[in-house]
């Protein structure tokens, strides 16, 4: 594949950044890939597997020349890193970040951004409950999603060029207004989080009184709980703290919801339980046609390899 | 391994049966398997691929004889199958159910028992999200939990023969009391599957709005609800119906803490979500450690095999 920027910036290197670099390497879509992190352990470790071709002990270091400067980190720090990095930025670079809500970014990052450069917000839709540099790997974006949300007056050429970017490392994209991705993003993926971070609360809550059950009992269901709740508690703090509207409005709907399925068992009604179910069913169908998941059961775990 | 009945009945040939049938025979468990179903449909399919070693048209027929009889019917079905067995059982033999709630099933089901057989109500905490006679395979208890609940003066040959059957089958036992495995599979089992099907019922309308978006970008989270959600709906109201006390209790502990944690994002304090969400992770590491789940990304889901 042709190289797309001579010099990449991630700023972050978590999953989704060490994942970037691998991608890219891989398809060779830029000439220098450089990193930096916060912490100097993840610097460390960075540096250890040789995730970039460089790892820079700061942003303003990391962000100079760059023709591509993505932002991998929280989402509220988000502000603070698009202020240290506005000196530094090269004319005519392009600044984007993978943060899973996009108004409040775009609002925190672009009042700092020099007139100069382009941003074009974007989102992977992809990830997994691992966390840090080592948990990347190039795989992560392929025949998934990522979204971008390009800002008012964007010019066409940079959008286009991050595009390619995304669909050199494998992803497929689709481009949306920032409200309507975070009112998607609420019902996906955000109100999921928060029901499952919740449900594994309770049985943790419950557990002290039925000792290691809960654990050992857990593949009736509630493990696959477990594993979003396992995601990184920093990120998601971040994210229901920027999407708070439309995660409240979905998680009032989800309630309500519920309520109304909890009065058919309460009262015995079996065909209203069984129709819900039925209809719920064929949802799965879809996302596994539309590619989005495995149709293998258990999502092909293997019984005998628990480890 | 040694056989350990002579001939095993099975009443229902669903997923937990079909995968019994071939886990026992794998094992070389049982002398003969007959089995028998309410559908001809599953019946034809079961003697198309061979499951068992005899497909009977009629319960009476498939019991006769049978040192061993499983059901594996839904938990509303139970009463009904209990009473078709009752005048065609062998003195001796024993009665045991898969089904996933307890105290309910012993009520349907030991009324009508015959005093000269032993009931040794069983629930094997596995699955998946397919049924049929089609979705069997011998490896879906391997290193899985087998509750047994013996019902009040039980033969203790007879529980520890039983026992022997689940563990050739390569499960883990435990026995307990029917009221407290009622609680504990609401917490790991009966509530998550609700939930689960209440966010993807609210997914569902909301998709109506915004199209296959859901479908879509399902990878962030959505899809593992869809999994659960694709379960067996009759198998899933009799739960419901049958586990009315417990599910309601937990799913009431549930909402408490759901608007807890919606009031912590209202407010903005992240402090607390930040702890919430530290906390819950770590029991993602236990059920790793229990062996009851892999520690792979994404359950091991290979992104580029999609189907």
């Amino acid at each position: 594949m042709t190289q797309i920027y001579d010099r990449v910036a991630l700023i972050g290197l978590g999953l989704i950044a060490s994942s970037m670099a691998h991608g890219m390497r891989r398809a060779g879509l830029a000439g220098e890939i450089v990193g930096t992190a916060r912490s100097a352990e993840t610097r460390d470790t960075a540096r250890e597997i040789g995730l970039c071709d460089r790892i820079c002990d700061t942003v303003a270091e990391a962000v100079k020349d760059a023709d591509l400067v993505v932002l991998c980190v929280p989402v509220g720090a988000m502000d603070v890193v698009a202020r240290e990095i506005a000196p530094a930025l090269k004319a005519g670079a392009t600044v984007t970040d993978v943060g899973s809500v996009k108004r409040a970014v775009i609002e925190a990052v672009q009042p700092h951004l020099p007139d100069n450069v382009h941003f074009v917000p974007s989102h992977p839709v992809a990830g997994t409950e691992h966390s840090g540099p080592r948990s990347g790997f190039a795989e992560l974006f392929e025949e998934r999603w990522f979204l971008i949300v390009p800002v008012e007056g964007a010019e066409p050429e940079a959008v286009d060029r991050i595009e390619a970017l995304w669909k050199g490392i494998g992803a497929k994209t689709a481009r949306m207004d920032a409200d309507h991705h975070d009112l998607v993003l609420a019902v996906t993926s955000h109100a999921p989080h928060l029901i499952a971070y919740t449900m594994v609360g309770v049985a943790d809550d419950l557990s002290r009184v039925t000792d290691s059950e809960v654990i050992n009992y857990s593949a009736a269901g509630f493990r696959d709980f477990t594993r979003i709740a396992a995601s990184d508690p920093t990120m998601w703090r971040d994210v229901f703290l920027n999407n708070k509207e439309a995660t409240l409005e979905i998680l009032g709907r989800f309630t309500e919801e519920l309520f109304v399925l909890q009065r058919a068992i309460r009262e015995g009604n079996g065909e209203q339980l069984h129709d819900y179910f039925t209809r719920t069913r064929s949802i799965r169908r879809s996302i596994i046609e539309a590619g989005q998941d495995t149709a293998a059961a258990n999502f092909g775990r293997t019984p005998t390899d628990p480890k």
